[in-house]
């Protein structure tokens, strides 16, 4: 059940998840974060935007770098340490999204890996760009 | 409806947003984000970790600061570009997190505003720092 | 599948519905009402109210009683038209609530029927009282 | 954290809250009132209905007026003592609603402020009316 140790994993190795992002997954999100941003859930006020419609929240669409970390690379045991979000593009209601994380650096001796990440949507325009930094699990 | 321009914005400005984490919270977020981490999920094998019991994800408290910026300071219409987070501490079930967001630069030409972020729990201790740029909204 | 009529429903007529409120239940009405009031959801604000913890929305307590009609007196087919909700006490989590409907008066003339509505917690004191009015079905 | 006191608020004075009403919030109001009346949550018996689609629940739609007390107009703080609802037209999934609540009338000597509420549709009809008393916080 634990994930992959700072040995077990080399540079550019990458693993990704994929999620269609939907109004419920928008409404779920706003109750639990609190942010009930009317660019979310509100529909009269968001076709006045730039956007022209509601968006997901960006760390709802983030938070699927985070489950690349705890699910796959490194996997279970890892530790959170630093994440980066630049929000570069909206994301839309039924937009298929990808996070993908790839091992950028590893500093052994402090048990530290960087990971390069990324979320791009089904045309494969990139919504999130970003740095993390991961403690991963050590074998007992 | 419309939140702060950057102009109605101080340098040292602040707001928060306090919420108790539930288990409910952790295992909604865990649905909608994809992360089933044992370390939120199982508590058998939280039990073995460091911190001794499930925690809640770091990015759903980090979603604290999102509620900030969209609902309060500077508001709605704000637009999110970047975020980090550092995460320095667990954050367990039944923790009252404070999230406080505070202007720490304003890049008025290109309309950027440059917040320091904390979340604290109910302690006092940080779980969640990083600083964030938001694009405030603009009057028509 | 459709409920009682007019004709079919008489003078101190009554039905219920019970349900324990959760801390569950609280967090996801706080979702989806955008009602994030710290009475609710923030423990460290709650200590500091006279109820000393978090408590239950009231309108969240009293659609119980919603429940009550759509689905049981008269049920399937009824027309809301009216609620009053007096709160008369505070509804802790994991309270076990009884919503009771009770027809008080029949307009035949008009279809409309007024019932005494009371939800009461397990130790039988009572948390919400009000009248509703309701048009039953008709059969075709 | 402390909403208005009586003294803070004027007769007229008013606040709002606005959100689109989906699909999936009436799911998860069934599921917490446990009101699964087929009005709301069967698309087969609504269509043979006067509204031919299946609804919002009344009490769902009112809960945007208790969201207005608890987070803007008094704000925290405040104890929720009456409501009530005439539901006066019916609202449709995606259909985005805004709940105003505004001062009639402030009865100091008993710390009683009652409110006109109202919730409207995206064009501008009334959905539900009514009144309603709260008792604003106090400062210490």
């Amino acid at each position: 059940m634990i994930g992959l140790t700072i040995e077990e994993m080399e540079l550019g190795q990458s693993a990704s998840f994929t999620k269609t992002i939907t109004e419920k997954d928008v409404y779920l999100f706003a109750g639990i974060s609190g942010d009930l941003n009317p660019a979310h859930v509100n529909e009269s006020f968001a076709k006045e935007t730039i956007f022209k419609e509601r968006v997901a929240h960006g760390i709802l669409c983030g938070s699927l770098i985070s489950t690349v970390f705890g699910m796959h690379l490194p996997g279970p045991g890892s530790i959170y340490l630093k994440q980066e979000f630049k929000f570069l593009a909206p994301v839309r209601f039924e937009d298929t999204l990808t996070a993908t994380c790839s091992v950028k650096e590893k500093i052994v001796e402090r048990n530290r890996v960087i990971f390069n990440c990324k979320v791009t949507n089904q045309d494969g325009i990139a919504v999130i760009e970003g740095e993390a930094v991961i403690m991963p699990p050590k074998r007992n």
